[in-house]
């Protein structure tokens, strides 16, 4: 099988340098061409931390759209610079994956509209951390068979906000098909102020900080004589390569946009 | 909303007996009658364990179905009167759950074009604790994101076999959606034997016992950066008590047979 | 060896019927007489659940201390009772085994100087469950090496306080050697009311209640790129008959009275 | 009170950094100077990743020892500079805080009788992760009161030799205090070759490898009805430095060598 041509823009951030290791290192991905701000028409291995990686840097999208024959473009750039990149990858056929939570629902339709008039897949992401979205989606699904859950996120200590936007989101995907429910004892009863955590339709949701923890969600359903317990530790950002790739493979076989990855994963 | 009317086969049984109560306490039940094999004509009230649970016990099959009107019935018997009954159940208009692995293909086979043909449900349930059944599911979902994963089963050391069951068909179920991958380090040398578990396929799976425990699973996902985990802790009988329920439940909306649990969670 | 020769004081109550199935069991112990308020002069077996158990039954202490040479008498009687019978065991030279919380300072300070004058161990624990004092213990020594520490305690849903006593315990036992901390980020905010749960100088604790738990505890602690966790799972009313063997060993060794399990441990 | 004034060799190593920034941030440490085989008469805050960091670099150890007024030496070097390193810090009335395996028992004899002699303190320690130090301490503790224990460790899947020698020196620390035992039922069947792991002394130890995994230990022990479970977590290398920072405090206060941390935790 042919491999998947890839642009990537935004190779020298945090996420575009891991992105760039992952296309590399997958057999089935080529790395055909960066876009960049600068250094345009150097190549990427003249570049500090991409030795070997011999692969043309364009400064200008249409140049480099029309010089490559790309299947894929991974965007990992501003919300700005995305929708531009996006809605021209799509004009010159080139399928986008975008990692961002910053496009605004017109430009969101305009975008579906266009994907689907050229019959292109494209793949707008906020999360992906493939782990921490089926921990989403499976606490979705055991939603329906447990009333019962608490919500149990761990993070370092330098977090300022509690509880997590993971666990809220969380907390709202359940409560959009559980039967509501006040958990616990009626008469329970908090001896020390909080110790039952936060609630949102009677569930209950706990922030838990220490120095060390990275990131961690465990979301415990309970019925009688049992627990069902799905938990996400993400120790890196390598953590969402493995997801870009999924939505890499995904968005060559799709022919409309696609907002968020629980809607790819079956 | 009308109340489901449920019979129950085998209520003395340990199975049965938790399935009595079950169905007295969920709101959208009511037990309309008990099939026992002694006590005919007595009040279910009258013996051990029941009382206050003032519904008619039953010694002949056709005469409960004539006289009772009833939508459901649980059997919680063994494989041969559980055959009698199911086929006997659907052809009075009831629909049948039932909790076995006893039931030959051509059994099935039969039972299902009868369903069908009265389109009515029925369900065959090999596995009620819809917490395991969901964690079997919800793995061979994960297996197709991540290809390395490893199960640890831990029960309590009265246990003669190893791995558990659960345990080899969770391994089976993934085994079908996986990549093919041997696990670990190419090098990967054990300096103690067995250090690395069994190995299915590339999977391991490890088998830990101890006193104190009872029937508990955990399979690992691993990838960059990030591991996803799904537990199941069984803590006794009663948790097989809301697989009961959803089936009941699920019965009443279905057409045909339906066989094992993971079939009817979406 | 010899085996250790036991009395048990309250042999049909929940916690007595356990500690006569363990005596039993036990190698290096052996049951030579109960004491019970009723039944006297009749044999264990004769009762229900002791069949094969050939003891006799006293309803008299002093002639069941005087007929019998035993070395232990285990009390799981109420404080009222378990205190005459401590005092007069001591009196045989009989080294008492005590279940309860309900002594006072005086009946305690007055059996310890008698327990001294006899030269003979006395043991009285409100907590025999072995694996939940080591916890205390574990955290307590942990904590002079981790300031930062967070209690998740998970119990069933019919418990009516939160926090568990034995998670507020716990937090007392760590207070009294962490040195004192604000944890978390000092700009920490609860976007939802009671997140970071309950508090005490500076700590944390969380309560989660769900159908199929039963009494679980887990205490975290964490610095610069580790956790050190610490779980006790509590699973039925068998967990405190090894705490109730350690304590038989024990108090033929020691002379003088010992009050909690958390001083025979080492 | 004073500062302790401390002297790092080593301080370009991956561990020597980690600890140039513990001191730093220490309140109750001082950096006085730092040994490197280069660099003499430079400041420590002219290299890479040193800014601000204001103390001079010394290439002789006995300059650096006359010049500076220091309390400890903290050395993250070689087996061999580091065995003359602590040699001359001692006879320089400087406690010695050492991270190495590599000292023979003939000097670690030596350094001994000097440091008595001297009347100094003197660390050598083989791991300074003080959360997996007390993991192996608590579970050698739980051992008096549980032979029951499995240990399962999980790694990276790039770790080459299974079980980690972590898993087992905990193992040999347990079979010290634990009478033996053959622990699961006697009649035990593996139906899959491996599943119950290695074994020693009838303790199972059992290696998980997962992409995603850094470093992780949990020892289970269980009883009738109840578990007890102790487990790190390192994520990475800044681990060791609360290590580092207790054995700085405690050699101020001993006058003898001491040979591992377990030995200073109390």
């Amino acid at each position: 099988m042919d491999k998947i041509k890839v642009i990537i823009a935004g190779p020298r951030g945090r996420m575009g340098k891991e992105a760039v290791y992952m296309v590399q290192e997958a057999a089935n991905l080529e790395l055909a061409a960066v876009l960049d701000y600068k250094y345009n028409g150097q190549k990427l291995s003249e570049l500090d931390g991409f030795s070997g990686i011999d692969v043309p840097i364009f400064t200008n999208i249409n140049d480099c759209f029309s010089e490559i024959n790309a299947d894929v473009l991974i965007d990992l750039t501003t919300p700005e610079t995305g929708y531009i990149h996006t809605k021209t990858a799509l004009e010159h056929n080139i399928r986008p994956v975008v990692g961002t939570t910053g496009f605004t629902d017109e430009q969101l339709m305009e975008l579906k509209e266009l994907a689907e008039e050229k019959g292109l897949g494209c793949i707008i992401a906020p999360n992906f951390a493939i782990g921490a979205v089926l921990m989403m989606k499976f606490s979705e699904m055991a939603a329906k068979y447990f009333q019962d859950v608490e919500i149990i996120e761990l993070h370092h200590d330098k977090k300022l906000d509690a509880p997590s936007g993971t666990a809220i989101k969380t907390a709202q995907m359940i409560s959009e098909v559980r039967s509501a429910k006040q958990q616990g004892h009626p008469q329970e009863k908090e001896t020390m102020t909080g110790a039952r955590g936060a609630e949102m339709e009677g569930m209950h949701i706990h922030s838990v900080r220490l120095p060390g923890l990275i990131a961690h969600q465990q979301v415990m359903f309970g019925a009688d004589g049992q627990t069902l317990t799905i938990r996400h530790d993400s120790y890196n950002r390598a953590s969402f390569m493995s997801g870009v790739k999924v939505c890499v493979e995904t968005v060559m076989k799709v022919e409309t946009l696609i907002y968020g990855m629980e809607n790819i994963l079956d």
